[in-house]
């Protein structure tokens, strides 16, 4: 059956904003590796960065009707995140789409197949992570699904979980995990800052992990 | 039998540059949806745009002679393409050819197979859409053809054919059909114009394109 | 048996320097073909290029350990090239080690495997070439070694090889054979140098080489 | 946390086997279309079909400790279903794994990574589905769950589920549905029954399905 | 334009049967190395080959219905041809629309994309060369056409020309070459009957192809 | 430059043969996980092994000449292993080159690219693992090297060495290995005896290799 789901539940949005901050490789460490989406995900211009509440589309191959009802459920700091039930690389999100979502407030899109129109994005500051860029269009034949729990680049995601996309790909963080995902990646973010410093003084990582003993022990030899 | 053919007709040269600035998304489009080159064909820098007629060259795998020939053939406006018999990634173009190509009036590349100085190129703002980037360099052994139809990407190309290529793709253009899909690329530009203000208005594409019976119709439920 | 060789021989390092801004089309050239890694193995960033001596690695997949332990090894103007014993697309590498192996002098990494933070390491101007942008992280687990001969990318290198890696890709020149391959990239691009006057002006390749006569020679047909 | 659920509910074992016996393909559109898992997924050897019930495990990427975890909450008729959590094409699983889980009744394996041994394990008539025949080994090092839901090959599997797997590749059936869909599978094959006959007899599609008409509408022209 | 085209001419059928007898690399061969098809173009169980007149098929993505529209135009003898708009892995060909194929005299089937049913197709004795096997199933929505140029797998394919597939891939043979392909391929196997017989007396190709001196010329050192 | 070395060690030949009995997965994790070639090193035909001498080729790209170069060096029990300079899928080799290698006593071939007249290999029962298969033939026009080290498959392999290859791919033996490698093989199939009757007997691997404590003390929860 396909169904839209018009009220979801979102996190915190400063929570949100603050893990967009942190990036996708520390918040993926903070959670314990896990959530990131397939490294074929790559950012169509790079420079940018997201973090913002999921509307998830289940779409059909080649088919983006599903673009047109998701739009309607978009709330201001909201990203679109789209699956299909089969593989392609068709482009299904242009200019005039990213319009019509960024008129409702929509910060970007991830989508596991095509977009077509990449210099326009740019200029309007659109960010889209994509498995491809192809100028293919789609159809509006059959119908889909908003807001289901979809796998898309083959991680779960849920709509209202959390993703956080930059130049090192995309990740989600469960909803109702966000703010521990948040207090964690704060952490990991400060200890990494006083460690940066000790290595750009020159101190060793060998030395400041305390690496020597171990490496030895398992029998590392220097010649 | 390996020809050189000397006199091609070519599509009106302002037609021509109106289709490249119309671009690769909206020309496809505007002519049904055909002509397409696969989407491993991407610019080796992004930002350029091309419209211009094709001089086609058959090539051996690995062995860029023909591309020496072919230049002789090329006129102001004119842009490179180039099949290979066999697939590869070797190197076949680099800045010297360039050199020779835009002397001639040549204004872009389109090679299914690598290139190489890829950041000359750039300084020459010689923009080139390939399949690899491999500064494996090629042989003169082997003669191809040159003004011959070609299957370039999986897209057929006649001499004297449209190119459009931009950050989408690249997009071929039956030379006897430029005139009509210029016209109707402008068109849809046309009517692209009043969409996309509506939409950035707020107007969801759901009401603007009626979609709500249709929808109802098949099935979809809101929850 | 795991080891780290202490002591290895480098090439003169104004030879080192010197092959770098040849670039890896002409250095590949120059040496006859030879050396080239796989295509796969692109920058992070684009407009960058390194000529720098091999601190060679060999690491387990999936296992950034023995990253730390080659970083004590590095010179000012060395650059780390890492092969794994497995395929992985993990991220070895992101901006902690790149400051410790830039406080130590190091000009870049080549690797076989993924590397994250790649918008801190463009803005640390810390160039990388490598096989996949991946934010999933790595273990300490298991041992491998240093300035070990290795297979990086399909290429053999060896400790102190010099690396030439620019957007075209990355070669191998080996240590011995450095200074000569200076002077034959030198020779070949000052010949480059005065063909490029002159296509420049027009004159085609087709004469400038005197291809017409083994053009027809073989059988080519102008119609 | 890593987990490993020891009680988990299974379909009805009639109804799973009978399942398998109806194939993928019928399947797959008996339940409307979902569940398939990707293409990649191959069978080591032809010939062979599973209809089972899920063992699920989240893995390390090269790490097949959990494996052995799962063997001993197999009961005969279940298939282990491995997900990595990070792509890898190691070899988790030969014939020293196989004649273990064979000892506990499991009817095979579907693994998102490699396996090895694959004459012995054909020998055993041991079939699996994998994404890579690769004789690399792995490590014990890290912990992963057990009858968790994951994420395989694109589709997602609770534990308990039905797995269904032959020449043409792999699909899931929700535990809960399964009786619905052998229904429908069935109900399907028997309808198939008579087209087949009809075709065989030289009837053909267009005129059984009634197409002619909507074929001309659409604008088909006979030339 | 949407187009059947029911009167194709066919190349004589002793012709195109010998054809087949010959086999993919003489044939390609014989033919002056041109017509192969791309190489992932694989046959879904081995052992089989095909020479036969091509009922071509250009088809929308995921859309199988011009494949009963085009078994109405088959003869006996003929192999259907599929070519698809966009790229796609979907299972377009099943054993229902095998048995109607094969009811009509049909031979096999070439298809860029996906097929399933693979283990009915192989007891049917129904060969098929295909890019995927793969259980996703496709819709009847989007018109194409039979018996238009198409271009397949890289290669251009008119309809009536000549298929010949086997174990080493798919070849296309223009049917007004038929006949003088066949005549070059049979003075091919005869050339390379006697070649066999010396070189499995132990006669070195060096001596029977007299390589020796060109070697030498070359620069060929023995050490 | 180009030679050919025509004296070359083998092992012990009872230690070759003996190596390639002992099967692929066995030797590379006795020789301690090293020399594994690529997993992309398919066997033509499954169900096929070798243990063999390597005599190794350095061919350019689409250029089979040094094949025959190659037979003359061949001795019983030798196996021909070619690597390329640059990525190829053309058909270096066919039915022709392997009448000429087995006259001369070859057991197969190992090869980075290309092979066409499969079904006839399989009929002389010559074994081939190679990277595709593919009809495009080859010229004989560049010279490479016989008996040189080589980088075949991401895999370093000197003349002489030892190439063990069977349904789970190829993997090399240092010729001064092998018959240490050969020891631990033995070693390590009499362990696995023993361990598979346990295993066949119900026995767990939990427990037959005393992993539980390990397993609770890293932090697995039953539930």
């Amino acid at each position: 059956m396909n169904v839209v789901v018009q009220n979801i539940e979102r996190a915190d949005p400063d929570v949100v904003t603050a893990l967009g901050v942190c990036g996708v490789a520390t918040v993926h460490e903070a959670q314990g590796r896990k959530g990131l989406l397939a490294s074929y995900m790559r950012p169509i211009y790079s420079g940018t960065s997201v973090g913002a509440s999921a509307i998830t589309i289940s779409a059909a191959p080649r088919d983006n009707w599903m673009l047109h009802v998701a739009i309607e459920q978009v709330q201001a700091g909201d990203v679109l995140v789209l699956a299909v039930t089969s593989p392609t690389d068709a482009g299904y999100f242009g200019d005039l789409l990213a319009t019509s979502a960024q008129a409702r407030g929509c910060v970007g899109l991830i989508i596991d197949a095509g977009v077509r129109d990449v210099r326009d994005l740019q200029a309007m500051d659109f960010p889209v992570w994509s498995k491809a860029i192809c100028a293919q269009g789609t159809v509006k034949e059959t119908l889909g699904s908003v807001n289901v729990p979809i796998v898309c680049a083959g991680a779960q995601i849920d709509p209202g979980d959390v993703i956080v996309a930059d130049d090192d790909g995309v990740c989600v963080v469960r909803r109702e995990e966000a703010a521990d995902v948040l207090a964690k990646a704060h952490a990991r973010l400060a200890n990494e800052e006083q460690k940066r410093a000790r290595l750009a003084d020159g101190e060793l990582g060998l030395d400041m992990y305390d690496m020597r003993e171990r490496l030895a022990e398992k029998g590392l030899k220097y010649v």
